[in-house]
C-alpha cells in the first residue's frame, strides 16, 4: 500500500536471470544437453558465494570495531552459522553435477577452454576474506592465483588481499579478552599448573603399576614425556615462536590462550556466544576442506588421469590444496591442548560473578 | 585450441548474474540485511526450475514420438532421476531460508507486495507440463492461476495448458504396451483369476479357523469382501469409469493395466527401464508434494495466522494444494492392486523369450 | 592404563546388536530379502529415539529446577539443537526405506500383523515428554493411544503422562521472566501502544491516499480493522481465555508475553540464549510435523488405499495427526504478533544495563 | 490371521536393542552425558553396515553364477544403488557426532582404550568383500589389519580374504562380455583406430594453425603426443602388464576393454543395466573415500595432533587410507580413455539388433 506494487517476475529479475545460460556447444558446434546442467550448477554456486560473502562482510564489519558490542554477538554468530548451513547445502550439490557422466561432459568439454572454477573471483574472495594468505596458496599454472582472474577483478583481489581478514580480526578480538589476567586469577599460569599436575598423576599411575613390566614402564613414561612436550611447546614464548615459524601455528600466543580459555569455561554466560563463534569458524573451515576434497574426487571422475607424464592434473591440484588452504586450523588444533574438566582450574567467585548478567 | 578461448567469468555471465539482486528495502526505505538471502534463495530456485524444465522437455520430446525407441529409454529415465535428485536437493534449501527469522522478514516484507511465489511462471510450467490439469487447481485470489502470472507469460501458459503433458504421453505409451495381450496370454484375465483365488484362500482360512468365534468369522469375512470389492472396482469397465468420474482415478483403464503388468513382471529385461520410469514419476510427485507441504509450514512460520477472520491465508492455500495438486497419484495408488509374488500368473516361455535380448 | 582395556566389539555390544534381526518371513514362510532393510530402518529409528529421549530428559531436568542457572542455558540449548540435528537426519532415512518397492513389501507384510509403528513406546514417550496432551491425540483403533503399547509399557506411559512435560516447564520458566515488569517499563502496556500506533498509521495511509477509490478505502480499512482485532484478541484476559478454550492457544497469557518479549529484544545478551531456546522448540515441532507428513506419504505408497469402504487407513490417520499433534504451535504462531523493529518500544538504559554482563 | 500375531516391541527386539548402551564413564567413573551419543552413533553405523553387507552378499551371490541371468540384473543394480543411498545417508551422520565437542569427548575418552573404529569387523568385511586386497592395506599398529579384530572374528576375516570379492566377480563377468569380438566387429581394433584418428586430427589443427608460432606448435604437438601415449599404454599387452605391476591398474585388460565398451555404447538396451552397474560401483567407491576423508577430519578435530613426536596419529592414518584403500579406481579412471561420441565407432546393424529385445 505504502510502496509501489511489484511482481515476483520483476523483483527477482527473472528475465535476465534466465537469459544467462548460453550453451557454447550450441553456439560453436552441436548442442550438448548436459551443458545446461553444468552452467546452472556453477551459477547457483556463484549465487550462494555471493550470499556467503554478504554474510561474511557483515561479520567482518562487526569485528572491525575497536570493541564488539555484546548485543551484536548473537547476530554475528547467527550469520556465521548461516554460512555453515549454506556450505553443508552446497557441498551436496556435487551429487547433482555427478548425474552428468564423463562421456556427457566430453560432449562440450572442448568448448570451455580455458575456463575453470579456479577463475571464480567470489570463491577466491571468500578464501581471502576469511584469512587465506597468499603465501599459503598453491600456485596455479605457475602463476600467483589472482592472475587467473578476469582482468577487471585482479585489482579488486589485490586490494582485498591487503585488507584485514576475519582471521586477523578474530585474532585481535581474542587478544582483547579481558579474563586472561584478572585480579586473583592468572589463567595461563593456572592452566600450566594443571597440565603439569595431570602428567605427574599419569606418571605416578605408571610407576606404581603392578601390571607393567619394567620395560613397559619405560615405554609408557617416554610416551607421557612426549605428550607433555607437546603441551610445553606452547608454554614458552620462544618455543611457540618457533612453532609459528615452522607452520604449526599461525595465531598469536595470546589469542591462542584466549581461545583455550573460552573452550574451557564456555558455560559462563559471557563466553557462551564466543564459544559458538569459535565452533562456527571451525565448522566453516571443515566444510570448505570437505568441499575441496569432494571437488578433487569429482575432477578425477570427470577428467581421468594422465599416465606417465609429469604434468599435474586438476584433481591433484585440488587434493593438494585441500589441506594446505585450511584457514582456521589453529582452532581445530586447540583440541590438542584441552584438559579434562576435572583438571580445569576453578574460577574465583568474583570472576564468575563478572562473567554473568547484571540482573 | 579449435575454439575461441573463454573465461569462467564470461562463460557463466557472472556480471549480469550478480547484478540481479536489488534490495527493495534499500531502494525504498532502510536496508534489511536478510532480504539478500530471500532474493538469492528464490533465484537459485528459479535456476533449478529452469534445469528441471529443460530435462522435462527433453523427456516430453522423447515420449512425443509415435513409438519410443528402446535405445532412448535409458536416457529418459536418467533425466527423470536427475529431476528427482534436484528436487530432493532443493527441498532442503528451505532449511537455509528458515535461518531468517520472522522478525527479520518483517524488516522488508512490506516492500514485496504483492509479489509471491504463486507468480512463478516456471513452477507453474513444471506442474502443467508434468500434467496438472487446470480444473484440478485451486483458485488463487478467486482467479484462475494463470492470471497471477506476468502479462507476458499468461499467453505462453495458456498454450502450454493445451499441449500434451508428460502424464498424457506416458498414458498413451502405456496403452501401447505390447504384452497385455499376446498369443496364449491374456494378462488382465489371468490377473483377475489370481485375485479371485487369493481372496478365496483368505476366505477359507477364516472359515476353517478354530481360533475364531462365529462373530469374529463374520467380521473377518466382511472385511475380506470389502477388500475384494476394491479390486473388483477396476475389473468392470463401467465401474472403473465411475471411479474416474468420482476422481478416484485419472488414468485410462488400459494404461492402468499396463502399469500393473510392468510392476508385476519388472524383472523381465524389457520391463526393467519402464519400471524405473514409473518409479521416477512416483518419486517426482512425492517430492513435489513434500515441497508444497514444507512451504506451507514455512509460510505459517513466517506469516503467522489470522484469528477470527474468514480470509484464507497463504499457508492454508499451500496446505490445501499439497494433496490436490498431485499429478501421478495413480502410480502411487497402484500399490492397492498388487498381489503377492506367489500369486502372480507365470508368463509363457515364449513370451518370456520375447521380453529378453536377442543375444 | 588406569582402566581395564576394552574392545570395540564388546564396548558396543556388537554380538547382541547384530543378533536382533530375525526375518519373520524366513521363520514362517519364504525369506523376503527386503525384510532386513525394514527391520534395520526401524531399529536405527529406535536407537535415535533413545538418544533424543536422553537429551530431552536432561533438558527437562534442567528446567525442573526452581530457577534455571544461566550457566546451564548454553548446554540446554545445545542439546535441543542436537535433537533438531538428529531429526533432520532421520527424516531423510525414509528415502532409504523407499528403495523398497511396495511389491517387495508384500513379500513379508502378512507376517507383521498387527505390529505397527504406532506401537513405538519411545516415539510416544517423546511426544508426551515434549508436551503432547492425551486429549489432543487422535484415537487409534478406537482406543486411547497407550492401549496399543506393549503391556509392560502401558503403566510407564501413564506415569509419564502425569509428569510435567517440557512444554509445561518452559511455560513456567517464561512466566518467571523478570523483564516483563521492571521499574519504569511495563512491556505489555508499551507493546499495546505500539500496536495501536502501528494500525493508526496504516489507517491514515489509507484515508489520505489519492490512489484509492472510496470503496477501496472502505475495503482496506475493514482489512486493517480485521488485523487489529487479531492483535486485540490477546490484549484482554477474557478474550485470550476464550481463545484458549477454542484451541487457538494453549500457553498462558503471561508466558506468551514473555515469549514475545524475548523475540523482540533478542539481541540483549541475557535474551540471546532464551531466543535460541524458543527457536529450537519451533524447529523440533516443525521437524516432527514433517516426519509425520512424510510417513503418511510413505504409508500411502506402501499400502495403497481402500476404495469405497469406510475404514480409515494408516496414511489417513498419519495425515490427520500431522497437524493435530503439533506441540509448540504457539511459538510458531508468535509471528502473528510481531511488530516491525522500528515500532518496538525502546528499553530504558537501566534495563538494558541489567540485561548485559557485569564486566 | 494365517500367522501368529506379533507386537512391534517383540518384532524389533526392542528390549535387547535398548539395553546395549552401557556408559563406561558411569561404570568406571563419572557419567559423561555425551557418551550415549558416541555409542548410539557407532551402533547405528554397525546396523547400517549389516544392511550393506546383506545387500552386498546377495549381489556377490548373483555374480558367482557362471552366467548372470538378465532377469537378475535389475535387482542387482537396485541393491548396489541402495547401498549407495545408505552410504550417502550415513556419511551425513558425522554431522551429528560433531555436535559433541572435543571437551565433552575428553569426559569419557580415557575409558575407551584401546577400542577403536579400526576394530570394526563389519567395516573390514565390507572393504574385503568389495575387493580391497590385504597387500593394499596400510598396516595398523604395525600389524596386519585383521589382528586388531576380536579373536573370534579373525578366522572369519581370513576366510573372507580368500573368497572371491565383488571386484573379482565383476572382472570375470566383464571378461565374458560377448560383444568385444563378434562377426564383423572387433571393438578393440576399431577403438584404437578412432583414437589414432582423433589425435591425427588434433595434430593437423595445430600444424595448420595460423595463430600459433613455431615454438607454440612444438609445445602443443608434444602435449598431444603425451596424451596419445596415455592411450597407447593400454594398447599393448606388455605395456598394460607393466602398468598393472606399477599399480596404475588392477583390472585385467579384457575386463577394461569391456568396461569401456559398456560406457561407449551404454544406450544399447542390453548395456543399459551393465552401465548402471559400473556407475554404482564407482559411486560406492567414491562414497567410501569420502567417508574415510570425513572421518580423518573428525578424528583430527576430536583428538588434535601431536607436535614434534614421530608417532602417526589416528587422523593421519585415516587420511593416508583415504586414497590407498580405493577399490574400484579403475572404473573411475576409465574416463581417461573415453573418446568423444562423434568418434565412437558405429556398430554394425546386425550387432545392434542383437543388443535389443526380441519383441
Amino acid at each position: 500500500m505504502k510502496h509501489p506494487p511489484i511482481h515476483y517476475h520483476d523483483y527477482l529479475n527473472i528475465p535476465s536471470l534466465l537469459a544467462g545460460q548460453k550453451l557454447r556447444s550450441e553456439q560453436l558446434g552441436k548442442k550438448a544437453h548436459d551443458e545446461m546442467l553444468f552452467i546452472i550448477v556453477h551459477q547457483t554456486y556463484e549465487l550462494w558465494f555471493k550470499q556467503m560473502l554478504f554474510e561474511l562482510e557483515s561479520v567482518v564489519d562487526a569485528f572491525s570495531q575497536s570493541s564488539v558490542p555484546d548485543t551484536e554477538m548473537g547476530t554475528a554468530v547467527a550469520r556465521l552459522e548461516r554460512m555453515v548451513e549454506i556450505q553443508k547445502f552446497i557441498n551436496g550439490q556435487i551429487d547433482i553435477l555427478e548425474t552428468m557422466t564423463p562421456l556427457d561432459f566430453l560432449d562440450f568439454r572442448e568448448y570451455l577452454y580455458p575456463a575453470s572454477g579456479f577463475q571464480s573471483f567470489q570463491w577466491r574472495s571468500l578464501e581471502t576474506l576469511l584469512g587465506l594468505k597468499s603465501d599459503q596458496r598453491l600456485n596455479y599454472n605457475e602463476q600467483p592465483f589472482y592472475k587467473s582472474l578476469a582482468p577487471s577483478e585482479q585489482g579488486l583481489m589485490q586490494k582485498l588481499m591487503q585488507s584485514p581478514s576475519l582471521f586477523d580480526l578474530v585474532e585481535k578480538w581474542l587478544e582483547r579478552t579481558p579474563f586472561l589476567q584478572s585480579e586473583g586469577f592468572d589463567f595461563w599460569k593456572k592452566y600450566q599448573e594443571s597440565v603439569e599436575k595431570l602428567f605427574a598423576e599419569d606418571r605416578k599411575v605408571v610407576e606404581t603399576s603392578s601390571r607393567l613390566s619394567e620395560s613397559e614402564k619405560q615405554r609408557n613414561l617416554a610416551q607421557i614425556e612426549g605428550s607433555l612436550n607437546t603441551f610445553r611447546a606452547i608454554f614458552s614464548e620462544q618455543d611457540y615462536k618457533k612453532l609459528i615459524d615452522q607452520g604449526y601455528f599461525r595465531i598469536s600466543a595470546k589469542a591462542l590462550q584466549a581461545a583455550l580459555l573460552i573452550q574451557l569455561y564456555r558455560e559462563q554466560p559471557v563466553l557462551q556466544m564466543p564459544f559458538r563463534l569459535i565452533q562456527a569458524l571451525g565448522n566453516l573451515d571443515e566444510n570448505m576442506t570437505q568441499w575441496r576434497y569432494r571437488h578433487s574426487l569429482m575432477a578425477h571422475r570427470m577428467l581421468g588421469r594422465k599416465i606417465g607424464t609429469g604434468g599435474s592434473s586438476g584433481h591433484e591440484y585440488l587434493k593438494a590444496a585441500t589441506d594446505k588452504h585450511k584457514i582456521f586450523s589453529d582452532f581445530f588444533n586447540l583440541t590438542t591442548f584441552l584438559i579434562p574438566r576435572s583438571m580445569v582450574p576453578p574460577l574465583p567467585k568474583a570472576l564468575e560473578r563478572k562473567m554473568n548478567f547484571q540482573i
